[in-house]
């Protein structure tokens, strides 16, 4: 599968984001806010399956990303593996802004808030809800499955984490790629 | 030397330090402001050496402050030392809300911006001065000795760090106790 999208797709979702950006109080000065990573997974569906990123700390050690979900967007069910001798990403995800529906391993809720994109739907295997808002968070041990949607506003969360090694995240559903691909204007 | 702050100073840092929270944007369950960590440094002059603290995450790997300053407030110059195989705290230090003067390592700045309290000076020893407006932040390497200070309206700021631990830290000012003893109401 090749993974595309177009440079004015990625600059509106850019703008797009630091907009809700601004609205949860986050401020950040320009040249940070032209590096925000807009994530398609390559399945080339931005306003249903992606994520806008803005990356405030990667180190060797620790990472501080901050997403940005548009209203309904969704993060693909994955998992951060064990690498060596790196035990995996461990994570806490804590909203800043919005309302998040986070899932996670375990017995499943009985009428969730979110549905992922139903042509995907047999890719999301983890159930149990955690509604995320403004001061809540919770935190993910390495590999553990989930995946979350943002609310009918959208939601503007913290990713505070051990190092992030993104090429070694596994998604659930194999047409995902995470690397995504900008061509053109 | 005994540390004591009374029960009702807590109490009114951990207001004021909520107040200062909330014009930053920060938002935080009732259960977590109540949990505000006022440091005294066992110096007795909270006005001017001290700093408030409200811990998001603080894992084995990991963890997330956020670290209020009072106007002209002053954290005491200290470093976060190796501890058998682990190196010592990383740590950025990203300022959220009002102005950070933050001194670390290096060529003295000519004209600082801060002050420590008078009768402390000597303590402090690094004088290059990084000043950080909202958005703007700094990396420090483990064991690297640095101070800060709040500016005129004070200081919200984000500590972003491996694994926090607040015992081995040492401090330059002998005079310095890390745990605040709370006494009386």
């Amino acid at each position: 599968m090749v993974v595309i999208i177009t440079g004015a797709e990625e600059k509106s979702a850019q703008r797009r984001a630091a907009g809700l950006l601004a609205r949860a109080g986050i401020v950040a000065p320009q040249d940070e806010l032209e590096q925000i990573e807009v994530a398609d997974f390559g399945l080339g569906e931005l306003e249903q399956s992606g994520v806008q990123i803005l990356t405030l700390v990667d180190t060797e050690k620790i990472a501080v990303k901050v997403l940005v979900l548009f209203p309904y967007q969704t993060e693909p069910e994955h998992r951060h593996p064990p690498l060596g001798h790196y035990p995996g990403k461990e994570e806490t995800i804590r909203c800043q802004w919005g309302e998040l529906y986070l899932y996670t391993p375990g017995e499943p809720t009985a009428e969730p808030l979110a549905s992922p994109p139903a042509h995907r739907k047999h890719t999301y295997t983890v159930w149990p809800e955690h509604l995320l808002r403004s001061g809540d968070q919770v935190t993910l041990q390495p590999n553990a499955p989930h995946w979350f949607q943002g609310g009918p506003e959208g939601a503007v969360i913290w990713g505070f984490s051990t190092k992030a090694v993104g090429v070694a995240d596994m998604f659930t559903d194999p047409d995902v790629r995470r690397e995504t691909v900008v061509v053109g204007e």
